[in-house]
């Protein structure tokens, strides 16, 4: 079943690694065939260096896995929260990628000093807070995504299409996994640009209606960058 | 028209790639012919992964397309202000890479303080103010590049092959587009270096006799190096 | 004699290499079979490039040569102390690492502020003390061992399979020589993420109970991680 | 003539390539036939890319071509400076390698705090002084050389195999121009990792002995590092 949900997962897993985010099995993506109501993910702890689509787990959104012989990704449920949260999202990937996951260990937003970051990102990408005892404790993953989607009280995930988890790592979305794969070395890429800024000018600062202009020159009705 | 001129616009768009400038489209390079008072440049957010030189885009100085079926780079009207105000230059380079991006985000220019630098740029790389939100609404890239000339008042542009755009990313430029792609290629390195060295040691300085030196060993009427 | 061991351990240096933790021959991997009591390990200074599993040299743990034609490597010493002391541990390896050996250089602690960390390292990667003139001129890289395993008088070797030796570099282990080859790998991976972080925050912390969840979550009778 | 001479000075540019640690043209690699009084450099500002071995210049102690129809390194009398100053040095490489160029810039000495370091120089890598307007104008290349060895005056330049030169970059040498090579990518491997650690902890320190320990254990009569 969703064979070809199973492929563009399968795809998208090992354009991570191709991207440079992953290193050994740290990492995942996944896609959802919301007419199915199904989450097509990978499974758990598997070397990516022999990984098949025919090995890609199929889950509900109750977590229950519907077809595949290993167990999936042990980050299932925070993907699940997102995509019950926030019906316009297609992918979710989840990696350790160097620069995001530095930020994501300080605990800080990556603020929005550039347009790179603004073409993608419309505003600064926002960090987590620090999770309870009872939290970690209880259903840890499943908590995780709730919250990210917390912190998203305010924030748009279509126009903010990523978040670092504190002193985890980063997670990124998009209407597609492919657009999610994109995000994420997108994002990893904005993680070391301003990473590099900080250590040179710690007051470094962007006019708000620069972000506006190069973010809408990409996206919505009026963007004009592009094909 | 203007085939020779699309494949080394279209090569030229590809070495950004080979030396590690450009991720995914984040970049852009042109040629001008001179004669003809045409600019041929990369269509806009076309992958390089399959890039012909039969897609490049032939403008002219006003900027409307004269051959192409792609809409030509975002960045045009930016390279076309270039080539207006400055006849010496033949080839623009605009990319993200990730240490001039970085110096650019920060607003600082680039110290002179190592004979990298002063082989290529005489003098600091200078980073442009920031732009009015009148000029980031009205014509946004052609604002960019008035921005830019407007820095180079006190600056010769043909000693001062490039400059950071505050809060966007480095341009370069030369006497033909090889020269600005491989001006782009040492900003970069520059970039790095200096960022590196102002880490360990904040209050470096160079002679001003050593810039001089350099820079004329290597340019110019008494230049003995090379063949 | 025990040459599916030193194919292992051939494979284990190269793979080294292969994980860009080694430059030159600036690191070695050794591996026990605890029935004979023998240890083999990489000859000394011998390229990586042209490296045969027939040069691997085998030692017993008084650190005699028991069969091969080269001299092992100058840690030998050291690696045997480890063993002599943690029974549980099955491979050893040393490198100079560029992240890992930073902060060997600094004498500080890797303290863990990610779960990246947690997942292997259960806690801060801890760093020796200096060592004495009398310990450096008497017989180095015995004391080398010696002061790694003084450091752990209340650490878990299985549950910390790193240390960082002051000045020198890492050391890390595990219950097969892969599982310490991988363990290198990923403290040089954390060393970096860490570093990065220290300079963006330098007063960055974890919440215990997420470095416990992790941990346990890959390791020990209630994990869930993997298939 | 020096045919044999000239393939080991052709790879050696080669390799410096291969190490990462040339872009474009920026460096230079010479040996000395200590017999002849002629050494034997790479042409000037010529690609790496097309190198022959017969476009090797040789050189005579008085910077005079004797053989070569290209104009020999513009750093020729530095390297020549080198040679006459230190008969026990066969081979010169110059680079503007990224760390170590950097450290050059900041005009500080690398200092040792680690064993990496020690295994290679013993003790801290100099940096040279500010050369005189006067320097800079008469002869810049020859006076470079002069400026290396007044810094070396109460060091031994073949414990000491490195230097950088203030605002410029390093040079290294050796026994022979492999070594001089060698020396180079350990030379940048160290400002990369000594950079790293001197961000973390700026009071680091190292045992004078740890030095010592090191240094004689790979150098000198005493030496078992090896086969």
């Amino acid at each position: 079943m969703l064979e070809e949900l199973k492929e563009k997962v399968c795809q998208a897993n090992l354009d991570l690694v191709k991207h440079g985010l992953v290193l050994f099995t740290w990492g995942n993506a996944s896609a959802i065939d919301r007419n199915q109501r199904l989450v097509v993910i990978k499974p758990s702890g598997v070397s990516y260096s022999q990984m098949k689509s025919a090995e890609m787990v199929v889950v509900n959104l109750a977590g229950e896995v519907i077809e595949g012989r290993y167990k999936p990704s042990s980050d299932t449920a925070t993907h699940l929260e997102l995509y019950k949260a926030w019906p316009e999202i297609g992918g979710v990937v989840h990696t350790h990628s160097t620069y995001a996951t530095a930020w994501a260990q300080t605990g800080y937003d990556i603020p929005i000093v550039g347009t790179t970051q603004a073409d993608y990102f419309y505003g600064d990408i926002p960090c987590t807070r620090d999770m309870s005892v009872d939290e970690i404790d209880r259903a840890y993953e499943l908590e995780t995504g709730k919250v990210i989607i917390e912190r998203f009280e305010n924030l748009n995930p279509t126009e903010m299409p990523g978040v670092v988890v504190k002193n985890h790592g980063p997670f990124t979305w998009g209407r597609s996994i492919e657009e999610a794969v994109h995000n994420s070395a997108v994002m990893e890429e904005i993680a070391k640009m301003t990473y590099i800024s900080s250590q040179i000018n710690s007051k470094m600062t962007m006019n708000t209606h620069l972000t506006e202009k190069h973010y809408k020159r990409k996206h919505g009705k009026n963007a004009y960058y592009g094909q």
